[in-house]
């Protein structure tokens, strides 16, 4: 992955003008967990394909997530970000907003540029820019979520499926695509994505409640404070009883409350209905589901697939 | 053009989440000028490619355009744009962040799928992402220059080069790949987008100053108002004596003066100074500069390249 850092140094380093790639490489060499282009590498090796050339796909994918934090932060008003200001902070809105579209765009560029038959480009390209446009649709249900006061459960999965979920999908169909795997495979693998994502998701909202601040990277609490209607608070209100379901929604109309109060108060309810458990329990269902799909592959051998076995079970069972 | 406005509502009509699709139809629907299109059918018709085929690139430029025009008028403060509330007046700015976001990979989408040879496609999509992160890059100049005191005429004419003029000789360039136009008229042809781009925002910042309000779509002495350094304010800046220096100096200091008193004060050093007519006289050199570039085309026949000089006349002579 050294050829990654070394790349986003060359795409934004010293390049004019400075407000614009400054930004850009801020956040790109801030590193991270660098999940996408793991993927993307673990997927190209798994069907066979040419690790050097997914190195372009590998960093595409990164900077489409990265493009997706900076202008996320601005619209969640999010100050700290892998204990960093976030680019709206450090800069501003309108500094963000644009190295943000910059960075889209240099990121589609990049896919462009994989050494690859033109076909295989051209499938590459659109499945970066599809998975593009559907994260803009899971991060406008997220926002219309803030106001909307029916929110099912099923809403909220098909939310996270497009803001978080589709991005995973799409890394590893990246590496099935440029491998040259029959589109069978690329569909399987797809939904392990899918699925692996979203539990990726739910176990990211566990770690703003239960994470340890210090570990995660960002201040625990965050979602409750602002009223994110994740899946602990959902599932919260759906199992609740009559007089912690009216607490439940007296804390979640509104962010005037005392923060550590509001936190205790309604950690206290989800503690009684027991949604930590609850939660893990469906995060291990959505691993159980990409596991099935993982059996469907044709292509590759067993200790390939073991290791979409550990990455699903770490994902699930991280701390970070 | 009738296909291209079907084409737009398909896209963005009745598609959910109806607050990213909503944004996108208002804007697309708007109209304006439809030069960008206009642009990519001209130069396929001039050197004889596919009219059917080039609807695609003609549609993503538009979408291209519409994109940075959301958002710049976030990052602007404008209130209105083709005589309507901007999108982020009529809705907010998240909104706009992600109608905006979600509109410019569709550009690039709606490239992707025209009906060509694979490497052409290649070469239409890296056109439009090329061209896509230079017009960031003029916009960001355009940011820094609202700070910066010492911004020569020179930087300013690089900043509309990459702010406007290369998505007009984009579309120019992009009939001509579509086309298979050789390198050299690709270039020049390019060449000419890239000056009667300039003139064309030239006449933009005059029409700001010196334009009829109901007939330009927009209101006048809004850039005097926001201290906008465009050629007519740099210009007089380095024509004008001591008193009138100070003056414009101390006008475009600030926001807080009353509206109508800063607009006839800068007017009358501009009078003075007859920057109507210098102004006037740089965006005919452009012109004529765009007419030396297509005189170099060796494809196409007189008749076509008469339509490229009226073209480059009406630019420079409309109104609105």
């Amino acid at each position: 992955m050294n050829k990654l850092e070394e790349y986003f140094k060359k795409i934004s380093l010293n390049r004019e003008p400075a407000n614009l790639y400054n930004p850009i490489y801020y956040t790109l060499s801030q590193g991270g967990k660098r999940l996408r282009p793991k993927l993307v590498m673990m997927s190209t090796r798994f069907f066979g394909g040419d690790e050097e050339a997914a190195l372009h796909p590998a960093a595409a994918f990164e900077m489409l997530h990265n493009f997706t934090l900076i202008h996320d932060d601005i619209m969640d008003n999010a100050p700290i970000r892998r204990g960093q200001p976030t680019v709206y902070k450090h800069w501003n809105s309108n500094i963000a907003i644009l190295s943000g579209d910059a960075l889209a765009t240099l990121a589609l560029q990049e896919m462009l540029h994989t050494p690859a038959q033109p076909e295989t480009i051209i499938a590459l390209t659109d499945l970066l820019s599809q998975t593009s446009v559907e994260i803009c649709e899971g991060q406008q249900k997220d926002l219309d979520f803030e106001t909307s006061e029916n929110v099912s459960i099923d809403d909220f999965i098909q939310m996270i499926r497009y803001k978080t979920a589709v991005m995973l999908a799409g890394c590893l169909k990246a590496g099935a695509i440029l491998s040259g795997a029959t589109p069978a495979d690329q569909e399987a693998i797809y939904q392990y994505g899918i699925n692996i994502g979203i539990a990726f998701q739910l176990k990211d909202d566990l770690l703003d409640v239960y994470g340890d601040t210090n570990i995660f990277g960002k201040p625990i609490g965050g979602d409750i404070r602002e009223n994110k209607k994740t899946y602990l608070y959902l599932r919260s209100l759906q199992d609740a009883q009559d007089t912690d379901k009216q607490q439940l929604l007296h804390y979640f109309s509104s962010t005037n409350f005392d923060e550590k109060e509001k936190f205790l108060a309604v950690t206290n309810i989800y503690e009684k209905l027991d949604i930590k458990h609850k939660t893990e329990a469906q995060i291990e269902a959505y691993v159980q589901k990409a596991l099935v799909e993982l059996g469907k592959i044709s292509a590759g051998n067993e200790t390939g697939k073991n290791d979409f076995i550990t990455l699903a079970n770490e994902l699930s069972s991280r701390n970070k």
